[in-house]
């Protein structure tokens, strides 16, 4: 049995990340299943894409905290790259502005999507989740749970063909966000893998590694709850919301 | 027109703090309205209980993040009662011990409940935005985020007959945490509100005073959501739940 002195071995601490999100990544919600079916409505899809954004606007807040959080610098130097991958910079539009695009295209007021106007309460809570656990946690965990990249190519490769075919109202340049991600993902994810597998060396730190993987896991999981619970079944949302009569 | 120099006055004020209850306090939500007309399950009577109690427990950690936070020393003094109410002291049981007692009589393992086991991954979110809300945001704003004590009465005075006609298979004594809460929440609104009625004097202190409120209620108003998605409509528990191969 494996101890802290005899932690998992290398092959099967990867067996284990990769079974947290064969169990639990949120290709398997019955929101993203609908989606890719082609079963939502226009509205159901514009609700997914300002929500998500949130999420979006989040990610280099996100990794800004983990490169802040880095003493080695050859850390900092790989993963700023994230940041303006996601923000943008030279040439690159950044994946924020390319989810605009996105936004714009499905009929939604950029502005509005920008402002979070139409954010429900408890994506903001799941969301801002994933700030405060990677503020608050070691290192090596913060860096773990950006291992649900390792998952990200296939529901790229699905999401894809299945907005060109279903939702053909969005035009197709604008979908140049999953199409970036198709190539960002698999590279972000070696690094982040790499530093997983040598910086969580005890059994502990390998627990703690899968614990982590597994609540980022629900916290996009709970997104699409939240939408889907305020969309689809059974369509209530929050009162007050979205909320225009305060300075919110 | 109301201005940072021509604020709402306290009577204003007051009622607009009691129009965000009147539509956002949770004794709206569906959940809370199958509670009270009996037509909860067992199984979602549990699921609320053991749901619930992770607020319960964060709400002295929020008090004392309060407290840590005022300079004035009798802000400290009349504080510090809720988080005694709560964790108990003297002859005291306190609410925590007082809601394990309505767990245990509700067939649930109350050291389970205790280690949060079933505790939905949204319902922590919800809650830990709260005490993060408190810790972050100016002290009169994490005040009067308290405020949705003015609505606690009317819930509560109905919850209790609801219990006793509906779910006679709980114990009337093990209700008495709802008949504290009776007495403890009027006593406790007096200082709170009258608080932030003496700190939020500019028109921006009195919004955020608002807004703060509201996204207490949206919190409180989550945690039912997250339950009412888990065990009522569509009854979807997120993967890897409750989580034991792991170390959380």
């Amino acid at each position: 049995m494996a101890t802290d002195f005899n932690p998992l071995s290398s092959d099967e601490f990867t067996r284990r990340l990769r079974a947290v999100g064969a169990a639990a990544y949120h290709d398997k919600h019955p929101f993203h299943q609908l989606m890719h079916q082609g079963k939502l409505t226009k509205r159901q899809v514009q609700a997914w894409i300002e929500n998500r954004f949130y999420y979006q606007a989040m990610i280099p807040r996100k990794d800004a905290a983990i490169i802040s959080r880095a003493t080695d610098h050859g850390v900092r130097r790989a993963w700023i790259q994230r940041v303006i991958d996601q923000d943008g910079g030279g040439e690159n539009s950044g994946g924020i502005h390319k989810w605009l695009r996105l936004a714009e295209a499905a009929g939604l007021n950029t502005n509005e999507v920008e402002n979070f106007r139409c954010v429900l309460p408890a994506v903001r809570f799941a969301v801002d989740a994933y700030l405060n656990l990677v503020e608050s946690r070691p290192l090596e965990e913060a860096i773990a749970s950006s291992l649900t990249e390792m998952f990200a190519p296939a529901i790229m490769s699905e999401r894809l063909p299945a907005f060109e075919q279903h939702y053909p109202w969005i035009e197709k340049d604008a979908l140049e966000y999953f199409r970036t991600r198709l190539v960002q993902a698999p590279r972000d994810v070696e690094f982040g893998l790499r530093h997983t597998l040598e910086h969580c060396v005890t059994l502990r730190q390998q627990e703690k590694a899968l614990e982590v993987l597994r609540i980022k896991c629900h916290i996009l999981w709970s997104l699409l709850d939240a939408v889907h619970f305020a969309y689809v079944t059974p369509a209530l949302l929050p009162p007050l919301f979205p909320a225009d009569g305060d300075s919110q």
